[in-house]
């Protein structure tokens, strides 16, 4: 049995806390279950009635002789656990905790939420919430659930499932949905996930097969690396996933943790995972309407080409500074195409992408033309999707250019999208025969642009999740030893790590304390010399780093003024030598750094360096492990990007060395990951192109 | 009388082209202006007919003998100039040219174009098109329009009067506004522009006591500088402006020419004319549609705090995140209002700042409470602004709600805004009560956010208007001459023309050709030698520049050579000399610019130099000329701004010289707008705070 298949059919549907009070959450279980017409059994729990909205109410769970898959529990904090136990005893699979006063109230709501959820594990019940409006399965009128949930207006059953972890606001995005014509199969508004979290459920919305899109609001995971596998697999499932995190900012944080208690995972994270993941985010209800709307047909493009074709001229202006935005070209056709819209569009017609046949335009007796331009322009191989920019366009007309547009729609399998600012009353036959053929229409040509570029940006994750990248395997871990404990290592016990997974480093010799003062073999000046010390992680600061020392006499001198300095400067800290780096000259500096996520794991960011890009905070992330493919998308997403390309007489960088070093970096990060906390490559050197990285300074902090 | 009022209110319209057929253009007008009633005279102008839609048909203009103000032209392109004669010799005040065939079909349209505005001008005929759909006045039901603009939706009565430079597209967000509830005046679709631009259009609304809002559609404009005088006076009447200016991206560039003819003012120019007049930039219809709802009631906030309320966590998480970027903060009630809200409030309420009240609040008799917690947030000299989240809330509770709102927010002149995701249909009282009483709802929380950062941002324009910064006088011209024609100076010259204008410039000593080999005197080395010549811009490519000469003895040498190297990479360029120039060194580099935009004429650019900040085209542009409050606002906006604070033991920068060198840069720019094309000083350095700046290269090129 597919994973909560009686969660999201269950048999039967107790509710604890039942009441015939519309105004109580119990009352209006029971009240939606009634008006949307479960089919299966509605148990009233309450032993102060026989009967609660003409349905026999039973004493208690135990006294219930019917088969009963989820127990709604709408009973103040205090009672649920011992509900819970009730649940356990009497084999019921699932409870829904309705109400709040838990984790999200303080340390004594916390205390209470863990004795629940022993309580649940000892009994076997797994549960939805608390704090939480419950859930919905749309097609199977199951409404275990309160609030807006049951209220107007009425979902209609559809391809998405979703999983939202604010009830109202979640509703919200939910209902905006709904009205601009999304159907829904579950809902769950997840609470504070005191046990089943939101991406358990993703995880069972890939394996539902009614389920085509998922939608999510996030205002945090603690289970980071269970998305991510959830949504791999609803990737290679070929299910979007439409996801929208909130409390990314300042504020928005602070109003996150007044609100949920899910607080994990930092956005920048996040948003390596949705990338890495093919997850499509949306910031805006009206986004996550457009986008599931427009991928409920199923159609994937082939590429980055679109066409527009229409009647409005400053439509196809404005639909082309938003496809520019969003990475969509407005392709030339081919001349087979060309020939075609010339000999059949209007003699006034601008026949170059965007197709602009006039306004007027199509009448009465032009279908047949039409009909073969529309098929020309979607038969084209250099054309991926096709939109209609309908604008203003009304009556007749819209319903003849809707007409032609669904027939030819309907021999392609390319996406369509069409622009119409007017509203179904105002063109409902028009707005109808789209509807129908399943052409989703936007009130802008901003959106269908962007939405356009959602539809090809999914299609590439697609293409990417078909042709995996290789992630090189780990090296062998002998020779590797770690030091016990939280411990921050200095710089040469750092480069040792980096380079055992293969990370090139600066030629560096130690000179221990009792050694300083004699010279050393085997070095190319110039060096830089540094003070060694696990305890002293910011060497510059204190004047423990010297630069562009000439030769092993200035060296000596040198060792023994930074030891001075660093025990003046910190007389506590263990200094065990000096390390000599042999220096790199004219290389663009980059930062690499690795940080263990709480929710997510280990984590590889990428940053320019140097004041100048720091100060802009240039910097992209990954979730570690990946291979060249994300490691070179890193690159290219760095706003300063061209650095590494040649110009004024300055060379172009290796990036293929610096894509090799991150994925290296990555598989480190991956394999050491029970042990590292921190990584800090800063700078990594890229020199130019064949002449490879180096990592000048290292810094591995171990938990 | 008030510029256009005879367009404006017409006291008859002739359609020239007049037609039964409602197909045809002339047929759309006659059948508009009948449809909604207009009052005036209507007079269809065809010799075939002697009737047309039930009104009397003249044969010619000549033929017309009532009063009548605006002639309608719905003919081929061919006839027009001959019509718009005719107007003259009638004495009819304006033309409206619906057709298109001129100067956006190429040449021959051109000089057609060219044609008809002569005779307007000969005849003393103003024109709006051609190539548009027409003018509305939704008041007095003029429609001298055909097209989507005489049918549905009907505009409603209001305060907002539009300029749209295409019809199609324009029209979709008048419409898209109307559906909003937003109310029109007039509605010009302006086409060509080939003599009433949209510019004067503006002009005109700032003196029409009916217009409160105005609102535009823009592709391009020719006369920026007409256009930025309009604004400013929008701005000082409180009459805000509303503005999307589209065709700003490669691809929409290219859209846009093949569309309009209007393509003049690079964007980066009209952002700058935008932020400087305070007008409102709009990039989408629903955005147009909510600032122009939130700007009706009038109410404008007193600074950038902000307060929300309502039950919907989720809703207040995905409004902080908005707030934090658009730069608004959420504020903490004063302790007085704290602790109304505190014995108001349910007490599970969250009373920080979101106010968070939870679901399913207020029940009927909570409503003096609410009223007292909703005065006291209104009441807070700490809070500017107030929204108020429903997200789902509906029927009685929305209403019982709304009402209590409605009574507060009358009691404050603070802008009051809602969240609701509730359509009207479902949650009509409400929705009601909230419309009588001015306060917008709008269907998501981060569209709340945004529109009131667009209230505080218009406001703090208003704020700047009433307080102009001063704008330094123009040096005294004498002693200051410029070569004839388009040529570009040498960085001798130009450093002169940048010197008298007072940017401070590196000390430089000019050695003449035949005085090469002398020592020069007076000089603080080390110096940067560079070969002078008016033709040769790029001297580094060449090596015609030599820095960090020591002495007068290399410098000798180096001289010339670098004459040597001129000359054999440019034997055609005229040599005057070397110039040495003292270097400054440890300074952060900055390029300052100035471009002579030929709808706007001189901006002046600033951006961080270096290859670093280049890369990333950190660059932010002002209209000239300015004062030191929009020099220092430039210098907030680049991205790197941090780089001009004290870090890492580099010291502060003199962003105080870097404004006044600004100012006085665009000083320089708008005193010589006749003859200056461009300047390029790069770098200026900025040393350290209290140091100065120095302009260490400077190009100026002549028109």
């Amino acid at each position: 049995m597919p994973a909560f298949e009686r969660l999201f059919n269950p048999r039967g549907i107790a509710v604890i806390g039942a009441s015939a009070d519309p105004t109580r959450a119990g009352g209006q279980t029971i009240d939606a279950l009634t008006r949307h017409g479960f089919q299966g059994g509605v148990y009233p729990i309450n032993p102060k009635y026989d009967e609660i909205g003409g349905y026999r109410c039973y004493p208690a769970l135990e006294a219930l002789d019917q088969p009963c898959d989820i127990v709604v529990i709408a009973l103040p904090a205090a009672h649920v656990t011992e509900m819970v136990e009730q649940c356990g005893a009497c084999r019921i699979p699932y409870a829904v905790v309705l109400g709040g006063g838990f984790r999200e109230t303080g340390p004594e709501g916390e205390a209470r939420e863990k004795a629940m959820v022993a309580a649940a594990r000892a009994g076997g019940v797994r549960l939805i919430g608390p704090n939480c409006l419950g859930l919905v399965n749309v097609e199977r009128k199951v409404y275990a659930a309160f609030g807006s949930l049951t209220r107007e207006p009425d979902l209609q059953p559809g391809p998405v499932s979703a999983v939202i972890q604010s009830g109202g606001f979640g509703n919200s995005l939910v209902i905006r949905c709904a009205l601009a014509g999304v159907g829904f199969r579950q809902v769950v508004a997840s609470g504070n996930e005191a046990d089943i979290s939101a991406a358990e459920l993703i995880d069972a919305y890939v394996d539902d097969p009614g389920t085509k899109i998922i939608l999510t609001y996030l205002e945090g995971i603690t289970d980071g690396r269970r998305f991510v596998a959830a949504a791999r697999r609803a990737l290679s499932a070929g299910k979007p996933i439409i996801a929208w995190k909130a409390g990314n900012t300042r504020q928005g944080t602070r109003a996150a943790a007044s609100h949920t208690a899910n607080l994990t995972g930092d956005y920048d994270v996040f948003r390596a995972a949705f990338r890495q993941c093919g997850v499509i985010e949306v910031h805006d209800v009206d986004e996550a309407a457009d986008f599931a709307l427009c991928l409920m047909s199923g159609r994937r493009p082939k590429g980055r080409n679109v066409a527009v074709m229409g009647g409005s001229g400053g439509s196809a202006v404005v639909f082309a500074d938003t496809a520019d935005e969003v990475g969509l070209s407005l392709a030339q056709p081919c001349a087979q195409t060309m020939a075609v819209l010339r000999a059949n569009l209007p003699s006034v017609a601008s026949l170059e992408n965007p197709i602009d046949y006039a306004a007027g335009y199509p009448r009465p007796g032009d279908e047949p033309k039409l009909q073969r331009a529309l098929d020309a322009v979607l038969a084209d191989d250099n054309i991926h999707q096709l939109g209609l920019l309908y604008a203003t366009v009304l009556g007749g007309t819209l319903k003849l250019s809707a007409s032609i547009l669904a027939e030819a729609a309907a021999r392609s399998d390319k996406p369509v999208l069409a622009f119409s600012v007017m509203p179904h009353a105002l063109a409902p036959e028009g707005h109808d025969i789209l509807k129908a053929a399943g052409i989703p229409s936007l009130p802008s040509p901003a959106r269908v642009a962007r939405a356009m570029g959602m539809l090809a940006d999914y299609a590439e994750a697609l293409a990417r999740q078909n042709n995996p990248e290789a992630v090189p395997p780990a090296p062998s871990a002998s020779g590797l030893e770690l030091p016990p404990g939280a411990v921050t290592l200095d710089e040469h016990e750092s480069k040792i790590i980096a380079a055992h997974f293969g990370v090139p480093v600066t030629r560096d010799v130690v000179i221990p304390v009792d050694r300083v003062g004699e010279a050393v073999s085997g070095l190319r000046f110039p060096v830089a010399a540094k003070v060694l010390s696990r305890d002293i992680a910011h060497k510059t600061d204190i004047g423990a780093v010297k630069l562009g020392v000439r030769d092993n006499e200035q060296l000596t001198a040198i060792a023994a003024e930074l030891l001075a300095n660093a025990t003046k400067a910190r007389p506590d800290a263990k200094v065990t030598g000096v390390l000599a780096c042999e220096m790199v000259t004219d290389a663009l500096e980059t930062i690499v750094g690795v940080v263990n996520d709480p929710a997510f794991g280990p984590v590889v960011a990428l940053g320019i360096g140097g004041i100048f890009a720091e100060s802009m905070r240039d910097v992209t992330f990954r979730l570690a492990p990946f291979g060249l493919d994300t490691a070179r998308e890193m690159i290219g997403e760095l706003r300063g990007r061209k650095l590494f390309e040649a110009a004024r007489g300055k060379p172009a960088r290796d990036t293929d060395a610096l894509a090799q070093t991150l994925s290296r970096v990555s598989v480190m990060a991956w394999t050491l990951r029970e042990r590292i906390a921190e990584v800090d490559i800063n700078p990594l050197l890229v020199r130019e192109a064949g002449a490879g990285v180096v990592a000048a300074d290292a810094l591995v902090v171990l938990r």
